[in-house]
């Protein structure tokens, strides 16, 4: 289903030849209207690729006529000729579908560094448009995979409309562990300005609390694009529910195919002053390495997950801090609370809650192990 | 030579059977004086362990009879029965050294969470108080290590007097590994306040800058004392030069000896807008667990490196950062530079040049690489 659900979409994922080896590297989206209004959220990382510094002009219109995505490499840190290289790459698909470029975003994933192979990338812009189908959504979501196992496709349905939507990579904005790039559609009917508030919502509290490394990429892009072929107008908090729970789906798929991770771990942190207490607390626990081991190692070391709390600022007193890893209160006031041996570390998922005795507010950040696969894949790989 | 190198120090190493195995795991050094002036810094994390409370108490007084150090359990998140073991084991050294608990300052390492076995801890103190001698500075170093595959010690000659020190971890105040511990002694004679001073100089700029995973102890601790036996009254800036140099050579030899790691990497931050600016662009670079993984694949990342700067606050132009690996620079101007296969990553040494061009100052920060060796040990080891 993934971004061609909506009426209004057609979609193609082609083998351009940018990767090795003949996989699908080129997708393009293409919103046939009636209308264009589109909004998107980019890396927070002051190096941005060349294609996030374009669409970023493009979406400050607010009007999207097709995205193109490559993987195989992220144009970044490429100077003024990767800007050009982006600029080509949407002149070619305005040419193609008789539009402007200046309402064609262009998304990269992949090496930073190199310069993508030009010649490659605009014959498979050419071949893409030639194969844009309203079932293309499937072939899309694969062309924009890199180290993803799986393609990751999402879509929920609304009161006379869709949500559909497609992501490759684990992390976003804040953080990263690759890049993330995220395509969602709908063919409800709304303003851009509607779009914009919606989208930074639903992203705040999905991908924007996923810390699979703490590495945040230059290339991360969310965009969200509404055809309005359905004619209907949403009620807007059903509408943000809607793109929410789809943000959510894939959130969730990114984690559980994160690189080389073995566990999801959820950092539920309760009890918190405010929201933004706890999300700094949660941020905090995802990205303490020596904790992210321990959960490897089947380890409830709630030791580790108090040293990260004490790096914050958030309110607490250490003395009144409550921890329990799947369940089992094993940290109680500051000090050793239940058995610890109670605590059962064999599933794949694992909640620590995280108890500030400082409030009402709550938030969860999800994040992964680490693990020696990590570290294998990301000596081994030059990204 | 250790923290005995000075005048009007002993010192003494033994196995009281705190850890299992039989090593050494309890140290006692004492000064004998004329002088007990002293200082210490501690870590920044606000869940502190016991220990770490109690001399804060003991330095704020300005002076220190002895330091009991014992590895084999952190006595952190231990409540206010932890905090009694640790007056306790003051008690214990006061009443043998015929003194006040007041003047006892305490220092542990090892797992948090657990109480420590407070009757062998309370008789290794007595037996280490009997064995205490003008050479067990190196027992006194064998018996704080945790991981620690050797005994870190250091001295430097000043004018008329000496400095010595012992240390075991890795990192320190805001980063560290596993806890830092570190004791220096010199028989110069300074006021508590001028130790102080030397000693907050001489960590800014080395333990300081020492970040191996990023991760922040309840424990760490550094305890600077002055026996004044030499009768000197140094220049003050010579003496925290040499001071200085003990600290450096420590960390040092905690950055190599560190758990898991193959490539001891330097971050030299140059053209910065301000130290603080190049010390902020250090520690991001320093954290990034992507760029520590290729630089264990021995991969010139350097688009990983620009990723990580891109994080930060301080000021630069993304197209105008420079970036040297092994002193081939390898991006210029934001984009690529010189050959990549020109940089030869197969020493254990690494440095990472980055040049901001936005100023004068500069800054070098010292981390390690991320290996499947540090995830086995950090989730088979529960500390």
């Amino acid at each position: 289903m993934s971004v061609t659900a909506p009426l209004g979409f057609r979609a193609a994922g082609v083998a351009a030849g940018i990767k090795q080896g003949g996989a699908r590297d080129l997708a393009v989206v293409v919103n046939d209207g009636p209308s264009r209004a589109a909004a998107g959220v980019f890396t927070a990382n002051r190096v941005k690729a060349a294609p996030v510094l374009w669409s970023q002009q493009v979406l400050a219109g607010g009007r999207v006529r097709a995205v193109v995505l490559n993987s195989g490499g992220a144009n970044a840190c490429t100077g003024p000729e990767g800007f050009q290289d982006t600029h080509a790459t949407a002149e070619k698909a305005a040419g193609l579908l008789l539009d402007s470029a200046g309402e064609i975003a262009v998304c990269s994933t992949g090496l930073i560094g190199e310069r993508l192979p030009m010649e490659e990338l605009l014959n498979g812009v050419e071949t893409a448009a030639g194969q844009l189908s309203r079932d293309g959504g499937l072939a899309a979501a694969d062309a924009i995979r890199t180290t993803d196992t799986v393609s990751k496709i999402s879509f929920r349905r609304g009161e006379g409309y869709m949500v559909g939507g497609m992501a490759k990579g684990a992390g976003m904005l804040a953080p990263a562990m690759a890049t993330m790039l995220c395509v969602i559609t709908t063919d409800a009917d709304l303003t851009s300005d509607e779009l914009d508030a919606v989208l930074r919502g639903a992203t705040a509290t999905t991908f924007d609390r996923l810390d699979a490394d703490g590495c945040m990429s230059t290339n991360d892009t969310v965009l969200l694009l509404a055809s309005g072929a359905s004619g209907v107008k949403p009620d807007l908090a059903e509408f943000e529910e809607k793109v929410t729970e789809v943000c959510a789906d894939l959130a969730r798929q990114l984690l559980v195919d994160a690189e080389g991770a073995s566990k999801a771990i959820a950092i539920e942190v309760v009890g918190a002053a405010s929201e933004r207490d706890a999300v700094t607390v949660g941020r905090a626990v995802a990205r303490s390495n020596l904790l992210k081991c321990a959960i490897h190692g089947e380890d409830p070391n709630w030791g580790r997950v108090l040293a990260a709390v004490g790096t914050t600022d958030a309110a607490f007193e250490p003395d009144r801090l409550n921890v329990a890893i799947n369940n089992i209160w094993i940290c109680r006031a500051g000090a050793v609370g239940d058995d610890r041996s109670k605590v059962d570390m064999r599933p794949r998922d694992v909640t620590i809650t995280v108890d500030l005795s400082a409030g009402a507010a709550s938030a969860t950040v999800h994040t992964t192990d680490l693990t020696a696969d990590y570290v294998h894949e990301n000596s081994a790989y030059s990204s």
